[in-house]
């Protein structure tokens, strides 16, 4: 194979009470990626469409990710990548990790799959530190494998694929500020409160516990963090106002990564539609321009196409 | 009926990264209650054995849970109770747990049941409250409810029952010192480090996949707690030493509640044997008494007898 297409899906990371270990895999919002061999020896980003991005691999999370797996793979091999970009970059549903999971995923193929599908993730981290100076899991994981995933930890990096109740829709709103996934990080205090940190993993445990007897009530009840959600939701316009707005149907609502896209879990496409709606009335009535989305759990990640 | 023999068991609270809100059921260890109604309209405790405790109801744990819920269920009949105590007091098996939970479980048999099993862990958790100062739930619900239980959170009270995978075996090595909870959790800092809780909640959400996927390696892999035990383990003499002992053959060790008690999962009734042998090599050549335990997980909680 000399060439190949991806879709490689958005994802939304730091679910709630899952803050830096959870995250879930959309499947309606995702960029194409189109990947073919080269005889020059180098990985090149040939063409970005959608966004203005670096097309120097050195400075893309695409062009990193590939090459920290080709140095691993020892090979000289090039690449050509082409981005089409439908995530817009820093809207907290995963914009670099879709790219750099893409890449290595779509590598991967063209070299007959010498790496697992978890195996890939050490090297799209690479691409997430470049976009955000943390290498996170979160977002490539989820993006890799589908479901849900989570990051039991780092050192060393050990990732369980979780099960994702099939009726589970997620509703994303996309204010269109910018908010820096440093800046939003800089934010955060680096210590916590002993009985919040009980609270948050009581319902972190709560919540996976839900995902494997698909309990959707269960998992609504477990959606909480008063540890992060209470700092960053002050940078998102009218967070409170969405929270509320997405009590009557949504089974739980949060800051989709860190921010500004929020999103509202949902059992079932009529309750989703009617959050999409909600939140479309509400917000269409600010003076700040917004996108939204609303997908099933996708549950194998990375598509070829 | 008019009266009731229970069998009140042990459990394994703080289970290592589910400190506060994780515990198991024990099935080898664990007092004899027998309670009777009697005509005086008072909650009386009319023998103890096996421990020097008080007789007074007001002052006993299982006089206590029983009074109220009857103040709850606004009724004015009165039992005896007798509590042969197998538990040792301080041991950090929950042995205040084990009478709260096996008074309310037996009255609530002898008035035909009107509380759930679930209901019931308020009023156990009254007993906790006498015994340690703080009305945790960790002990009295996997006494009451069998298996692995996790308290999803204190306010409302929400309690959810894991699956026990059938091989899981405890040993426990009590070293017979004293150890008072309330000291115990004084020297508990009240913040932790965000890092470290990312990875106790990362920890805890990856043992609660292993019990539903019965996964034993992950969830020995998960046993880690860098938050409570470096500190309370200074308490508990050989903690170390016991846990490099444990290493070759259990998933995993820690403290059990509180201490001093230490415990080692395991998996098979053969590797269970191998540890409870080594520690009992190693902690006979110290100068501590100690007893020794191994169990399995008991899945139904508190029997009749």
């Amino acid at each position: 194979m000399e060439s190949i297409k991806v879709f490689a899906p958005a994802t939304v990371a730091n679910l709630s009470c899952g803050f830096d270990v959870l995250g879930c895999c959309l499947d309606t919002v995702g960029d194409e990626m189109l990947i073919q061999k080269n005889d020059l020896k180098t990985v090149r980003i040939t063409k970005i469409t959608g966004q203005d991005l670096p097309l120097e691999a050195d400075k893309n999370v695409a062009g990193v990710a590939v090459k920290a797996m080709l140095e691993h793979l020892n090979l000289e091999q090039g690449f050509d990548i082409e981005i089409h970009k439908k995530i817009k970059a820093g809207s907290g549903i995963g914009s670099s990790a879709a790219s750099s999971a893409g890449a290595v995923f779509a590598v991967n193929e063209l070299l007959g799959k010498p790496y697992s599908k978890n195996e890939l993730i050490p090297f799209a981290m690479q691409g997430e530190f470049l976009a955000s100076g943390n290498a996170h899991a979160d977002n490539v994981a989820p993006a890799l494998l589908g479901g849900f995933s989570l990051v039991k930890s780092y050192e060393p990096l050990e990732v369980i694929s979780l099960p994702s109740p099939e009726a589970l829709r997620v509703v994303v709103l996309h204010p269109l500020i910018e908010i820096k996934t440093k800046d939003s990080r800089a934010i955060l205090k680096q210590t916590v409160n002993l009985k919040q940190a009980v609270q948050q993993w009581g319902n972190l445990g709560a919540f996976i516990s839900g995902l494997y007897t698909e309990d959707y009530e269960l998992l609504g009840r477990s959606l909480k963090d008063d540890i992060v959600e209470p700092v960053r939701s002050i940078l998102i316009p009218f967070f409170e106002e969405l929270d509320k707005l997405s009590a009557k149907h949504a089974l739980g609502f949060g800051i989709s990564g860190s921010g500004p896209s929020v999103f509202a879990l949902c059992k079932g496409d009529e309750n989703a539609a009617k959050v999409y709606e909600e939140f479309q009335e509400f917000y269409k009535t600010k003076e700040i321009e917004f996108d939204l989305h609303v997908s099933p759990v996708n549950p194998e990640g990375i598509k070829i196409l």
